[in-house]
């Protein structure tokens, strides 16, 4: 598996729904990028709020526009958070150093996309996204613990 | 009552204003959006100064985009300003997360809209906000207390 | 009158839309801005497409940039389309070089303001907005014949 | 059906999807919008080129931004291009007139909705995108004939 492909990316997408529905979550919305930051599959809860698909795209944007997930991405944010408003505009506003954006890895530790959700809390909408990846068989990489 | 008409938008935003008149507030702005954050009407006192309909716009657009009235927006932001100045940037500065945005929901709880008031302090923005949605017999989120 | 009141602005709005009821054209959206470009009323009837309160206000606000009525800046643009493209760059796209903006003058003949107006064809956008520049006492200028 | 759901939308999506790997066409991008422009449903086939999920949210933002189907505005623009170059520029880019821009209605005829796809030609493109709305027993207006 070197690239991801759009069976994988709406499997990611529909198991990390039902582990949200599973856990009484608030509405959520699920984007899965391929390696180039491009979308591959998006779904939307209909009650989920407005800007939540700019969110999880954002968020699946971010750890690939860093190389780390998103649980890093806030450490290191709040470690720099100069340099993170930097990024905010260097990125056109797709920076959102919060858990909740996972990279998605194959077996030989290769990035071959990400995961970003948005709609209940990051720590929540983190635990759904690993759910999907893991779910396809791949390896997710949050930035934990 | 399903979507919000331009009829009840009108009324919501005169009786905003004649609750900031009653009040002798300072001039305001009264914008109210429909579920999806589209403009259906929008008045502003003509000593208003100018920026009042882009806050008052992206208040209401704030709080359709996260789904929480804006007393809770300005706790969560309070908490999270690293999440929020993400936030500003993703929405292209329509992220206002102040008092003064509330939430026009039906009977049966469902989001129909958004009514966002600038021009005096948020305290009152709010106060006015709520008077105009109860004036139209909906029922106002602001996200309190 | 040298300044438009909110007053004048919602009764041109209204009058407007009255208008378009009594022809029974397409849903409207109706924008006002006072002399500085900024917006003093808008109201879209609830059925009109999403685009129409930005097409409405960029009328109104390209008849104050240029300083003629939409019907002359459409001459214009028809006779001069890469300056027209220009402009729209540089206006951040509050360029609609089309019948249906209208600049509103006082007895004296100065610019107090802009009506916009977009929903139905661009000749009866502009009937509307005469009408409504008129029901308020003001002196409409499209820019035609 | 006032709103649409996710599972329509979903459903929408992957009915197209099929149609086109019926026909045999090129890699596509379907995107399914609500009643206010925003995303609920995308999916992209991984082989599709990089441009084609704006692409296909464009067609989709356009139609409902107008309130015309794709094949209507591509009629538009053909006559009127100075005015359609303006509204890309108003509209951010999302003005794609061209045929593959599909509103969605419910019995009632009320806009609920908008599908966009690209990736092959326009007329197959939109071949698509009616699949999709009849598979979902709602009804497409693609601006034709």
């Amino acid at each position: 598996m070197n690239k991801l492909t759009l069976e994988l990316a709406s499997q990611m997408v529909d198991t990390a729904l039902a582990e949200g529905r599973r856990l009484a979550l608030q509405p959520l919305c699920v984007a899965v990028l391929d390696a180039g930051g491009h979308l591959l599959a998006l779904k939307r809860e209909e009650r989920a709020s407005l800007l939540r698909p700019q969110i999880a795209s954002g968020k699946a944007a971010s750890v690939l526009g860093m190389g780390f997930g998103g649980r890093e991405l806030s450490r290191r944010a709040a470690a720099l958070p100069a340099f993170f408003n930097a990024l905010s505009d260097l990125a056109g506003g797709n920076m959102i150093p919060v858990p909740g954006g996972v990279l998605v890895r194959n077996g030989a530790g290769e990035v071959i996309g990400a995961i970003g959700i948005s709609g209940d809390s990051s720590d929540n909408d983190e635990r759904c996204a690993i759910a999907g990846v893991l779910g396809a068989n791949l390896v997710p990489d949050s930035g934990g613990l």
